[in-house]
Order: structure tokens, then C-alpha cells, then sequence
């Protein structure tokens, strides 16, 4: 049984998701609220690795952190890293705007999730590819009103249920990773 | 006589520009290219001051750095301190969308020199307002070329020789902050 292990965050929607989504895959998390200062950097991988280090300087105690991103390809990968930040300023009618008469769509999430075991970091991988709708739909939290995954049956992540968008997102399949890891990891003393 | 501070950056334009700058007002500084990790943060005061922190870790020598960023109002201060994050990835292009049928087009450049003496960081703020242009004019880097200054009779940044934007500038403002300082600080051994 995994115990003690922290998941900490400053973003209470986020929580909510991994909590659930952790429950489902056997591996108990307690929530942590916490800021941590964030690195600027091109790769959510770097994001999320450097975080679990300030993290655990705070807490010393086994964590994960999860960083996440929408990168859209025809605008070189933004918003990506820093998602939050875009989503805050100009929001999804502003990547809309962006994406006015643009015929590739193609975006991917993508999720990484930092594990802090006490002695080292490890990152797990998540996407899923989809492309940006024409136009918002549905009153989820940030860009998932306009982002339809490929096996979304044409809805967005805005448009489902969150049992639904929790078998299929990129937080989803970061965080099976993290929980297969750490369910097969004798060693890993949490 | 000022001696052996050094100037730390990743990006040669600015560090260009900031040389030119600080020889004209008596301060005479050392570029040192060093690509130093960058906090995420909406506030560039507190990027350059973390950075100046951390350059300060690797060079141990008086040092300053700078940071600025182009905060449009309508945008809710967009790309601010992820300017140059955006302008990679969207560009020039993306902000004259971005601002397309917008009529608000006030926006201000601000420049944060971080100024690391050996002892604490002391930063600097130098800004300069103006409008978002219709269409990009100009061929200089960054948003130089979508940027009227009030001062500047019409043009971009841009389209000005480099001695003109030099003398009303956000980062001219901030580095004569520093000079002033500098210049008259006698406890600053440097």
C-alpha cells in the first residue's frame, strides 16, 4: 500500500482531477496547497522536475507535482509551458483569434508529472492529441472548451463528463504511469 | 571609476544595446553570455531579481541583469514577462492578430535591471508607454517593430536608428537608474 505521498499544487482544480484519477488507480495521494516557485523554460519536463526539488526543500516529504500544456502546432507550440499565464491574459478567445482561418488544428496536452521519492526525481509523460475547435464549448477550466480529443467523439474536454475526460486526458495517462511505477517499485519506500 | 561589473545575458541584441547605453552614461560594464534559469513569475522584478540571485551563484562578481517585457492593456498585460517566449512562437504576427478590430492599443515596454553588488540585489525600473501599431514597420528584433513610443513621433521602435530608441527607451530609463546609483553609491566597492 502507498502511503504519506504528497500532491502538491496550488491549483485546486487540478487536485480535484489527479486526486480522482489516482484514487481509481490505487495509489493514495493527500493534497498539498502549496506555490511553488516555477522555472521558465520551454519543456514542461524541466517545469516539473525543478518544482519537485523546491517542493520537497519545503516539505521533505515523498511528492508529485504536475505541470501541463496545450501546444498547438501551427503556432510553434504555444501556448504551451506557459499555459496558465495565457489562459489568465488573453484566455481561449484570444488563442481563437490566433487560430482564426488556420486549417491544421492539430494540438496535443501534454502532462508531467514529477515524482519526488526522498532521494531522486522522476518525470512521467502523458499526451493527447486533438485539435482546437472553431469556437468554445462547454465550462470546464481553462483551454478545455476548445480543445477536442482525437477519441473525444468530436466533443471537447469542455463537453464531458470528468469521467470521461479522466479516461482519456493527458493527465490521465502521466498519472498511470506514475502509479504503475510506483505499484511495481519495492524499493520505493512510500 | 567603475570597474568590473559585469553585464550577464543570453541574448546579444540587448546586451549590444545595453553596452551602448552604459558607455554613454560613464558605466562601464563586461558582458558576460550566460544563460542563467529564469523564474516564472508575472512580475519582472521579481524574475530579474531571481536571476541576478542566481548568475551571482555562478560568477561571484558584481553583476547586473535585466529582463523587460511589452504589457499590453487590452490583454490583460499579455505577453508581459513571457515576451520573448511569445515572440518565438506567435511573433509579431500573432499580437497584430491578437489586437485585430481591438481600439484600446495602449501598451508600455518595461525593463527590471537587477543589480547584484556582493552583498543584495537592488533592481530598477525604467518604462516607456505607447500604442500597439496597425501592421509591423521596421526591422529591428523583438516587438520593436509592432511598438509606437509616445516620444517617437510616429515610428516604432523599429524604424528608429538605434540611437534614437537609446535615448528614450525603457531600458535607457532603467539602466540611468542604475548609472545614477552606481555613480554615486561610494560604498559600492565595485
Amino acid at each position: 500500500m502507498v502511503r504519506n505521498l504528497k500532491f502538491v499544487t496550488g491549483n485546486p482544480h487540478k487536485a480535484r482531477e489527479a486526486m480522482s484519477i489516482l484514487r481509481e488507480l490505487g495509489v493514495n495521494v493527500e493534497v498539498r496547497i502549496l506555490k511553488v516557485v516555477e522555472v521558465q523554460a520551454d519543456d514542461i519536463v524541466e517545469i516539473a522536475s525543478f518544482r519537485a526539488h523546491r517542493a520537497y526543500e519545503v516539505i521533505r516529504e515523498p511528492l508529485i507535482v504536475e505541470d501541463a500544456g496545450l501546444f498547438i502546432e501551427e503556432l510553434k507550440g504555444f501556448p504551451g509551458p506557459y499555459s496558465s499565464y495565457v489562459f489568465k491574459t488573453i484566455g481561449n478567445e484570444g488563442i481563437l483569434k490566433l487560430m482564426k482561418d488556420v486549417s491544421n488544428r492539430r494540438a496535443v496536452f501534454r502532462s508531467a508529472v514529477a515524482l519526488h521519492d526522498g532521494d531522486r526525481v522522476t518525470v512521467f509523460i502523458g499526451e493527447t492529441w486533438g485539435v482546437i475547435a472553431r469556437e468554445a464549448r462547454g465550462d470546464s477550466w481553462g483551454f478545455d472548451p476548445i480543445f477536442e480529443p482525437d477519441e473525444g467523439g468530436g466533443l471537447t474536454y469542455g463537453e464531458m463528463t470528468s469521467d470521461v475526460k479522466n479516461r482519456i486526458s493527458h493527465r490521465r495517462r502521466a498519472l498511470e504511469k506514475l502509479a504503475s511505477y510506483i505499484l511495481r517499485t519495492s524499493s520505493l519506500n512510500i
